[in-house]
This record gives C-alpha cells, sequence and structure tokens, in this order.
C-alpha cells in the first residue's frame, strides 16, 4: 500500500467522467433511446477502465491528465463496458435481472431497446474521441480508434465473450481460462491503460511494454477476483445477483483451483502488477495512481 | 440513363470489397464467432454502400478510387449495415428468419451468436479504418472514424430504429415518417458518400453540400422504393420476407400515400439526387458512376 491518497485523486477524474459521460447523450433523443442509454451508462459502477485511462495518462506525461483526449477517452472505454454489460444481461446472453443494484436496462426498457443501447453505445464511444472542433490531434483520434476497437472487437472483448458461451459445462484448464478472460475482461483493461498512454504522447518502447504487462496482470488479477467475490460475497454487496457462475456450471478460478489457491494466484498477479510499474522506469511519483488502483483491484469488495 | 457501363465498372470495386471483408475476418476466430461474422457479411447484398464510397471517391479526386482508404471505408459501411441487419432480424426486433435468401444468422448460429457478431462487426468496422500500416492518413482516419460513428449511432441509423420500433400501429404523417427513413437508412447512405469524398481529400463547401443533398435524396428514395417493392415484389426475389411492413402494421410511404403517389415520389427523390449532382460542378465523366447507382436504387427489383 502507498500513502497515495487515491479518493482525492478520484474525485475530480470521476466528475469529469460523469460530466462528459451526461453531456454525451442527449435525454431527448428519439423514441426513449437516450434515456436507456443514460440509464445504462451514468450513476453506477466503479469507473475502473476511466480512472485507468487518467493514470496513465498521468504516469507517462506530465499535465497529460487534464487534456481532452484524456477524459474522452475515458468516456469512451466506459462506454464499451457499458453496451457490453447491458448485452450480456439479455436473456440470449446470460439472462440477468439485476445489475449495479438496479433492474438491468432489457428489464427497464425491453430487449429491443436494450439492443439498441448497447449498439448506439459502442457507436457513440467512437464518437466521442473523434470530435470535430480540434481539441484532440488527428493522431491521437486515430491511434486511440486503433486500440479501442481492436479490444473490443471479435479479437478482444467480443471474442471472450463467445468463448465464455461455449464453454458452459465444458471442463477448461488454467490456460483456457486465463486466455478466454485475458479477452473478454482483460482486453478492455489493457487497452484502458494503452488509451492513457496514447493520450500523453509517444511512450517509448520500455514504457508501452511495461505498461502493458502491468495492464495484463492487473487485468487478469481483475477477474480472478471476480471469480472469488461471487461465491465470498452476497447479491446486496456486489450489485448483481451472486453465485451466478456456479449456478450456471461457468468455469472459474475458484472451481479450477479452490478459494484458497485463487487467492493467493490475486496476490501473485497483484505483484507482477507492481514489478511491471518498476520496469516502466517512470518516477514512482508518477505512477501512484496505477498503485493504488491495482490495490484497489485486489481488495475491492465489489 | 446514361451510357455509362455500371456492371464493368462495379465487378473490380465489387471483388475488393468481398476480398476486403473476408481478409478482415479470421475464420479461426474463437468459439465460431469468426464463422457468424463472415456469414453475416460474405456472399450477399447490393453492396451499395460500399458502391457508393468508391462512386463519390471517384466524383472528387483523380485516382483516389484506387487508395487504400477508399476500399477500408467500403468495407466498414458494409460491416455496419451487416451488423445492423443481424441484430434487426433477432427476435426481440423484427423476428425475421430469412435474409438475403439464407436463414438469418441468429436461426443458423443462435440468438447469442448473433448478438456477439453484430457486435464484432461493428468494432471491426472501426477497426478496418484505422489501419496501423500508415496506408491512410490520420486525418483521414479520424475523420472517417467521425463520419461513421456518427451516422450508426443513437442520433443516426440507431436512433432511427428505435423511432421504428416506437412507431409500430401509430399513424405517422409524411414528415415523422421521413425523420425516422433519413436516420434508419438514410444516415448510412449518406455517410457512404461522405466517406467516399473525405477519402478523395478535403472536397470544397460546394461539392460537400450538393453530394450530402444527392446523399439524402439518394437514401430516401431508396426506402420509398423498399416500402413500393414490400407490396409489388415476393419474397423469393427479395430475398427476405415480403408483405412484412404491411403485416406488423408498419409505418410505411405505400400506406401513407398509396402505390402511384409513392412511385412517383421515387421519381421525384430521383431528379432531386440527379440535379444535386449537377450543382456539384465536378465534371459529368466524374460524377457518371454516382448518376447510374441513383438509376440501379429507382429500377432495383431487390
Amino acid at each position: 500500500m502507498t500513502d497515495f491518497a487515491l479518493a482525492d485523486w478520484m474525485m475530480p477524474r470521476l466528475a469529469q467522467v460523469e460530466q462528459g459521460l451526461s453531456d454525451a447523450i442527449d435525454p431527448s433523443a428519439p423514441a426513449d433511446l437516450g434515456q436507456a442509454m443514460r440509464y445504462a451508462v451514468l450513476d453506477g459502477g466503479k469507473r475502473l477502465r476511466p480512472l485507468l485511462v487518467f493514470a496513465a495518462a498521468q504516469a507517462v506525461g506530465e499535465g497529460a491528465i487534464s487534456t481532452p483526449a484524456v477524459w474522452r477517452a475515458a468516456c469512451a472505454i466506459e462506454m464499451i463496458h457499458a453496451y457490453s454489460l447491458v448485452h450480456d444481461d439479455m436473456p440470449c446472453m446470460d439472462n440477468d435481472v439485476l445489475r449495479r443494484g438496479k433492474p438491468t436496462v432489457h428489464v427497464q426498457f425491453g430487449q429491443a431497446q436494450a439492443l439498441l443501447a448497447g449498439d448506439a453505445l459502442q457507436a457513440l464511444a467512437f464518437e466521442v474521441i473523434t470530435p470535430p472542433d480540434g481539441s484532440v490531434a488527428p493522431e491521437v483520434q486515430a491511434a486511440l480508434t486503433r486500440l479501442l476497437s481492436r479490444a473490443a472487437g471479435y479479437q478482444g472483448m467480443a471474442g471472450g465473450q463467445a468463448i465464455d458461451l461455449a464453454s458452459v459445462g465444458l471442463p477448461l484448464n488454467e490456460d483456457q481460462l486465463r486466455q478466454m478472460h485475458r479477452l473478454k475482461t482483460g482486453a478492455l483493461l489493457l487497452c484502458s491503460v494503452q488509451m492513457g498512454a496514447v493520450c500523453a504522447g509517444q511512450p517509448s518502447a520500455q514504457v508501452m511494454e511495461s505498461l502493458q504487462r502491468y495492464g495484463q496482470a492487473l487485468g487478469l488479477a481483475f477477474q480472478v477476483v471476480d471469480d472469488i467475490l461471487d461465491v465470498t460475497s452476497d447479491s446486496a454487496t456486489l450489485g448483481k445477483t451472486a453465485g451466478k457462475d456456479e449456478a450456471a456450471d461457468k468455469p472459474t478460478y475458484v472451481a479450477l483451483m479452490g478459494l484458497a489457491a485463487a487467492q493467493a494466484y490475486a496476490k501473485t498477479l497483484h505483484e507482477q502488477a507492481m514489478l511491471a510499474l518498476q520496469d516502466t522506469g517512470l518516477a514512482p511519483a508518477h505512477t501512484s495512481a496505477l498503485r493504488a488502483l491495482a490495490d484497489m483491484v485486489i481488495h475491492r469488495n465489489n
């Protein structure tokens, strides 16, 4: 643990993301679509991915954290995350009715509207990182789109979800499970770090490669902790249905290696993330937020 | 009609799009997701949107039609179109089982896979216009992403679909119907023209504004003809279920104004498109493909 005051650091960033998300979605948009999108993306979630964008930008470039590129990238990655949850909760996928302590989007607005809201949130993610006002350099707009589209797509998040669907009830080994999560949740978490770094200019290969290892370890740790919480927590604390993985016979780290080993594995991954940060060669003062976010991922209870 | 040989002009462009789409989707992608995506996007469709991209590029810039930006933009717009069809056909939306003469994606691969294939195709559209190889200038990558994300999103195609959903059984007037179609199908058709123009450099305001009027008239004409074909054609010719609009009590131009008036309206829109092309001030030899595509939209039988 560090003596970095994460809460103080987070507060203005979270406010900026909330404002950016709200400004991006006109509530009076046709046929309640704007309402469904706002319901899906506002007032909820840990905003871990946006915070990683801010933290990585701060680590790589002095003052980069205050540029329009950064809050825009932060909003974009959260829109992608939110859309994936909306679609993932639908009856033909996980069929979940509770998310962040509220009825899921399809329960609230109907399946067709949920489908469209998810689709529109994905498009909006690319819209928000390509402003026409000259506030973000074309090179940065192109690089952010490149990273985000690949992380969200069939060789990233969507591919991981397809593996997840196909693997229910199948005995995955640890390598297969890791590959699934590397895509399903890891790709976006890694992308958050990469997007933040790209907003701060042209990081060196050493910085980029080490930050990638940080993002990969963090992404995997996040998923291991998710699997742990699914068995150790309750629905009220989680804000979503607990015990769901086991009930659905989904492969998890806890099912694969047992609870204690999964907890030990999460700690190991946390250490790997910290070592990767050291390897960046960046000043420890600049990477405090990235360190604190890794702590948060490990110690979270929802 | 012109003496421009549209079929000869189309053939190499269609082959280029088919190749680009196929190359972009690895058939061995995880858990059959690549297969579902390829099924959705290959070997079917009129490819009207890609052809408009090529034609607009040719109109605006000498030699622009042969640049990587153009076939990439052409593939991207077709991916967005294909994803929208996959999602639109799902049971919670139009619940259609036949598309381009084949079982729809959810019938063939299941609903969950169809949902993911659509999601992944949208991401891939943005991936294909942001290549890392330096073949497309960052400014063009950013401009293409800007146009495409807005046309696909909640103030474009997705918004039009939401209005469509909300309007079943409601008595829309002509203005409301036009607004719905301006978003639902018009936004992508207009975007095709705009993307093609942007690939060819920085068109003048006169060119851009006139091309936009061309795209808007063409988009509306396309929809009016669609409504006409739904009552005058059969499922075998259409490659999708005929008579569907009337059965679903959907508002259409034919329902609103009658068949003869709808046919006259389509002709008027075609004339508007031709006048807009004249207003570009571009050499008629350069705009032949755009003229021929407008003819095709009016005279198509599926």
